[in-house]
């Protein structure tokens, strides 16, 4: 039975979750916010395409320009570093994830979903908010109670590591030459922003990035 | 000290609400979804006009395409009769309410607003079900742990009926021709749809609306 709404950036996160819960997925969602690395979503775009999942982007470029931080194209240069340095909470999109499932939401009961398939992982960094248990266990119900009760929020990744996710892709085949981390969104990965340095570590041993540092 | 964020769609209960804590307003939001009855922004600009608050209007239309709703331009006719009648849940836009809190969350993180100001109420009628309650709390939580714990909701008018806030309206002189309602958003208000009776029968013995029938 195909039910469940997916939400996927074309991060490695959303990609494995993507593959791993394919067959029940009736649409994927991607949304295009004004990140300086769009690029993202074409690999979800590819990912999509080459399982047979519905996939739409949808633009909501013009609350992008009313949100500010670093990560989008009205936003300062991306730093460098490991995510838990202070500089990176300037790539925090304002209440992203929340933004991203209500929208979610709403299209999952116009399309009779029962459930949005979520990839976020709190194990990793803090300076995320909206990416943590005590944002999606509330978030989840404020779901439930706002559509009757019709739409569940799953986030299976949400106590695992970046690595563990990694290696749950990699035993499901996952190419992760077709996801896309890199916060500059350049031609290949810079190899040096927060995302990257946390890419890199996830993938070792199996990594297949070309990055330019 | 002004560090409230409103979201005035531009009836008569969040036009009440803009009026009766206008001093504390930092920035009012108004959303166009492609909802029939636009011509309610216009209500809302108006009167932050007048109070000399920033008004924005945000266009998420294109989510608008993606939902099913009677209410919206890509939706069936809007019915007449009585909230309580079946055929008014066509017009329930999903979860339109946390959609609209959510990007408000956003923006207001984005422009250091301390709380959400919502005019939503709950008394009256159980078809929309991210108009109360058991909604708005988990909401307002997510929003608080997805924003570091900067931004609060607050919906005053939740356990109020319609008939309490036009007289709350009254006391403190708003406008209500001012305020538009009619979910067919014609030339005047039509007097027969949900929302018209609902207005009619709110703003009993000092209605300053002109209805078509």
């Amino acid at each position: 039975m195909k039910d469940k709404l997916i939400i996927v950036s074309g991060g490695m996160d959303s990609i494995t979750l993507l593959h791993k819960h394919a067959q029940f997925i009736k649409l994927a969602v991607s949304f295009y916010y004004g990140q300086k690395h769009e690029k993202e979503i074409q690999c979800a775009v590819e990912n999509c395409f080459m399982l047979e999942i519905p996939h739409i982007t949808v633009d909501i470029s013009a609350v992008g320009t009313l949100l500010k931080s670093d990560l989008l194209k009205n936003g300062g240069e991306i730093p460098e570093g490991h995510y838990e340095d202070l500089s990176m909470k300037r790539t925090v999109v304002p209440f992203r994830n929340g933004i991203m499932l209500s929208i979610a939401a709403g299209i999952a009961e116009s399309n009779d979903c029962k459930e949005i398939l979520i990839g976020n992982h709190a194990g990793d960094h803090a300076i995320y908010p909206d990416c943590r248990a005590d944002f999606i266990a509330p978030m989840a119900e404020a779901i439930e109670n706002g559509t009757y009760g019709k739409i569940q929020v799953y986030a299976p990744f949400l106590h695992m590591t970046k690595r563990q996710i990694a290696i749950t892709g990699k035993s499901i085949d996952v190419d992760f030459s077709l996801t896309w981390s890199c916060y500059k969104g350049g031609t290949v990965h810079c190899g040096k922003c927060g995302t990257c340095t946390e890419r890199k570590e996830a993938l070792e041993g199996f990594d297949p990035t070309e990055y330019e540092a």
